[in-house]
């Protein structure tokens, strides 16, 4: 946590909206309603690939002259009218004034004449909405506030009109933040009024609009909306369904808008795109919404990597400015390597400690356990290195990791330190002969005062569970000071050559999709197909930054009596629920591909906040819930008649039911 | 329809896409590749007020070189490799290749060497998809067609790659449009490759995008995404409901995000626009869609007036090119003077025949049954004129129209004809004085052939019947051929002034929102809610464009005390289901208000369909079917159970189900 360029979740949630400053809304301290005013800080594209900044009026056709943002001394003299929410008052002297755009101090008139409108505004309970009338004027000499953008002018008043008073709110604003999150869902009209979540939502609004622009206006993609009522997809569970008039006929909401884009491309719509609504039942998982959005994209007459360089462009044409330049291409990595060295399928690549095989080291050792793990038909030894562990990890830590690599993934651990004093610590120490120690030297490159965490077993179970022990390792020298992970830095990756198929869990003689049916095969591997179909990679790319999958997508199968093998002979689907497409497929599909980025996730990473829910305006809770309107909620029996569908109670909910 | 220009669905329909030259996607002939060549015919823009056109790079990432669309005799010599649908073959000598941007004629290579390529090409089934290479070589002389685009040139081929082979299609695609609108659905992939379709899909997107450049470029809008799954609104009908894993709680999906638009408000986003996904269960009404697209907007410290003058801003720049200018400010009409000269609060403006009120000449008249239906109440003789209704009318048509106001309004009808010969000729003639006869002439500036048609009776009834028939009228003179309603012209117009309250329909002591219940009351009004709510005006107004509603809003309650007084002394709603909205106006809501336009509507209009389906990507029957996929569907009982519901299957179906 080093830089501070970040705006922190919850340090910085004051209702002072200084962070809309940075969102490059304007350059220019002259009045906006002056059209021929130049910036006075002009801010040249430092590339052509990002999209030109915009400079909107934010006062057309509104009841104001300016914001409460913008005012500074070239306003000086000037007559204006601002609307707002009363943020403070004091002593009867001064009102701060609040709206979107930043805060404006207003000095309440002395004069006798205007005793009832002090009397009133002083009685007025903070965040009451105000109109002011009045002067810009300087502050007096010594007076001015630097931090605050607006600090150098205030505005006397002249006159004030009360457009809605507010009744006294159960807490201030600014503590909202501290309040619990659930407090936070209950009020979030309150809750949005603060800089962060007008900062959020107002670079969410930005950076897809510039997506839209790069997409639309820069290489002609057809933004078109699918429908959200359609049929239950083969193994579609989680999707919600929506009965119909049709007695015991549904519609379901579906996970994404894929036969569709499928069938747009086989329309001859060559390139679409969507900010598409998405839903998935997922009941109580954390950061999870049964409503998401997704940037979905389609191209006819494409590969693989075409997609890729028009995904990377759509990214650093939309990055926030102030967050700095990411580098394009993304670097790739083959599924395999990102397993063998991360342990996962979306490894976050600002930190090393990637996972190391030390199996050949120990091919002949005396240690019993090692021998037997490696003499199992996967088994593998495999070891990470915690540099410096010595010095930052606590006994207590040992004791959770190894708990951690237990109950997660039944997998022991044997810790191996080289004290700062050259001396070799460890319960396997005694057994590793000095030919060992020097190997292990040499392929770990450990120093003094490191630790090595090794995994001895199945290659997969001990692998996995060194790629999660990495970032709990990362947590933990984050947690004393280590700065690690810097949230100021966005490492984007593709993810390539991800397996076709994957062995059922329930039933590993067969298969399922390893993302879905439509995916096509790497063409280096389409003849493995009807023999060895485990064997086929996918011509599927995964977009990781820091550690999070943000995008997937696939070149698709075009070809439908492939299609048809791959459901029917494969996946043993009943490929008459995808009639439709099969017949679409023969009906001359073009090749084609594309890929889904999950937005809230970018977006929060971006923003830096901890949940998805910090950049939705209105979330659910963890548990599906609208705690503000209290939804999902009870409905009649008389309003689902139309619907042919009843309620089947639990017996005691029923009684329950009965007596409320 | 004595305009051409507009493109008249079903007959320039085929798969020819000469309609897309229009969309303005370039004015230039040069090489898209090029991007220091200069368009040959420049377009200025005419107005400032209207979005800049773009040209996007079409084939930017894609594995072709050109577009089928563009390439011309700047293009001769050129190596090119184009993709697209066989559309034509004609003799082994041509190919006539398709995409979404045009036609190029293909040269099939004559020689020796290339016998296996010719015969695979001429053996191919239309609406096959394949890549072709090959030089731009311009056509021989006399073999231009300057109908074509591309009509100057032609490809010879070098090689070609098949990407896809078709099936033999049940039908040509050009015949696709004669069909069945139910096989066009079924068959929507294939129906997407016309140009009609390929043409309202890409206007729509682009319509759609410059929208979003005014509001969020221009105006600094905040697009903002609000949730589909919410709860149930009081008096919520046609809301569909989606079951959720809390036993007998639902969501339901929203008509309008209206309510969270007004949140938005309180939040301090200050303005807000959203291209909203909203749905309704209206069952099998003609020509409305399950879910549905609406621009919603809304904005704080705003009245009427401001938001009528950013929405005309908004269609002004959006609107395309191609479509002439329209202009602005649109003209505003108050619902009493709509309903009392058009008899609809939706008027198309394009054409006259108002009607008329003559019952102060037949004050004292001897026609008995004109007498008695002055004596009623609200008792009244309404008319309009049909100019040259001799020349146009058949007997035919005065006995549907009397049928028709019979049978939908339960009002009689009485016709009066001014003969050619100066003779009056009605069932009514006789008894009308010569004063009578004069005083009709000047009131209704008759003409020798024109034809009067009276309604007596209720003011309401009459006056309804009148609005309708004026409507028939119209439908009648324009199968005669005369023009009335040009398609050409746009006529917008405001309608405002509504009443706030109705009575209710079926019991008219009790009152409902003409619109809303958060519909403020019209200022100059707002003292009579206490005492006479029939009598108050609303602060709504609807966007009408020739006779239909395309768009309504209004100002907002934003006073807590109001709302309450609203929702339970007038509506006698119950205020429970609303207390998070009330409490959230009570926590300082400054005055908003808003609108939302109804962008599939608004679409249609534009390119002159006839339905909104067909500028709709995927839409369902009108009963709610996806007739492609076969939506809605049967679900097992097991996909219900986590959701606790059951089927209540009507009898014999059950019994039906049981069997199959």
């Amino acid at each position: 946590m080093a830089q501070a360029a970040r705006p922190v979740l919850g340090l910085c949630r004051g209702p002072v909206p200084v962070a809309l400053r940075s969102l490059g809304l304007r350059g220019t301290c002259i009045s906006r309603s002056n059209r021929q005013a130049q910036p006075l800080q002009s801010h040249p594209p430092r590339r052509p690939v990002r999209a030109p900044s915009t400079e909107p009026d934010l006062n057309s056709f509104a009841l104001r002259t300016h914001t409460c943002g913008e005012l500074c001394t070239a306003h000086i003299g000037q007559e204006v009218r601002l609307c707002g929410w009363v943020q403070y008052q004091r002593q009867g002297i001064f009102i701060v004034l609040r709206d979107f755009d930043g805060l404006t101090q207003i000095v309440i008139p002395q004069e006798k004449s205007a005793a009832h409108l002090k009397k009133i505004l002083c009685e007025l309970p903070l965040e009451s909405v105000i109109a002011v009338t009045g002067t810009v004027i300087p502050r007096p000499p010594g007076q001015a506030n630097l931090e605050m953008p607006t600090g150098k002018i205030e505005v006397q008043m002249q006159n004030a009109e009360i457009l809605n008073r507010c009744r006294k709110l159960p807490f201030e604003i600014k503590e909202l933040v501290k309040k619990s999150e659930a407090l936070r869902m209950q009020y979030r009209y309150l809750d949005l009024r603060s800089s962060q979540m007008q900062y959020s939502l107002r670079l969410r609004s930005q950076m897809v609009m510039k997506m839209r622009e790069y997409l639309c206006n820069l290489h002609g993609f057809v933004d078109v909306e699918t429908p959200t009522l359609f049929k239950k997809t083969p193994g579609g569970a989680k999707e919600f369904v929506v009965p119909s008039v049709e007695p015991g006929k549904f519609y379901c909401l579906p996970q994404s808008p894929q036969q569709f884009k499928q069938l747009l491309m086989i329309g001859g719509l060559d390139r679409y795109f969507q900010v598409a609504r998405c839903y998935r039942d997922e009941g109580s998982k954390p950061d999870r919404q049964p409503e998401f959005t997704q940037i979905d994209i389609e191209m006819s007459f494409i590969d693989q990597a075409r997609i890729r360089k028009l995904i990377e462009g759509l990214i650093e044409y939309s990055w926030p400015e102030e967050k700095g330049d990411i580098d394009t291409p993304f670097p790739s990595m083959t599924y395999a390597d990102a397993m063998d060295s991360y342990g996962v399928d979306k490894p976050d690549t600002r930190f090393g400690m990637k996972i190391v095989d030390v199996s050949e080291m120990f091919r002949n050792t005396e240690i019993s356990f090692l021998r037997n793990a490696l003499s199992c038909p996967r088994g593998a030894i495999r070891m990470i290195s915690v540099a410096d562990g010595v010095k930052y990890f606590k006994k207590k830590d040992f004791e959770n990791l190894t708990q951690l690599a237990k109950s997660q993934f039944n997998q022991d651990l044997t810790f191996v330190t080289l004290q700062p004093d050259g001396t070799w610590k460890s319960a396997i120490s005694k057994f590793l002969t000095d030919m060992e120690k020097s190997q292990l030297c040499h392929i770990t490159n450990i120093q003094k005062g490191d630790v090595l965490i090794l995994a001895a077993g199945d290659w997969t179970k001990a692998n996995a569970a060194l790629g999660k022990l990495r970032l709990e390792c990362a947590d933990i020298l984050e947690s004393r000071g280590v700065t690690l992970r810097d949230p100021g830095i966005f490492n984007f990756l593709w993810i390539i050559d991800f397996p076709l198929f994957l062995p059922k869990e329930d039933n590993p003689e067969e298969f399922e999709s390893a993302h879905h049916p439509f995916t096509a095969p790497h063409p280096d591997d389409i003849h493995l197909i009807y023999t060895e179909p485990n064997k086929v990679r996918s011509q599927h790319y995964d977009l990781v930054l820091n550690g999070n999958e943000i995008g997937g997508g696939s070149i698709r199968i075009h070809n439908m009596e492939l299609q048809k093998y791959v459901l029917e002979t494969i996946l043993k689907e009943d490929s008459g629920l995808l009639s439709h497409l099969l017949e679409a497929l023969d009906s001359g599909a073009p090749p084609h591909g594309g890929i889904a980025l999950g937005l809230d996730r970018l977006l929060a990473l971006i923003v830096g906040a901890s949940s998805i829910r910090d950049v939705i305006a209105f979330p659910k809770s963890f548990r599906g819930r609208d705690l503000m309107s209290k939804a999902p909620d009870y409905v009649s029996p008389e309003e689902l008649n139309p619907y042919h569908i009843q309620v089947n109670w639990p017996t005691e909910m029923h009684e329950d039911n009965a007596k409320s």
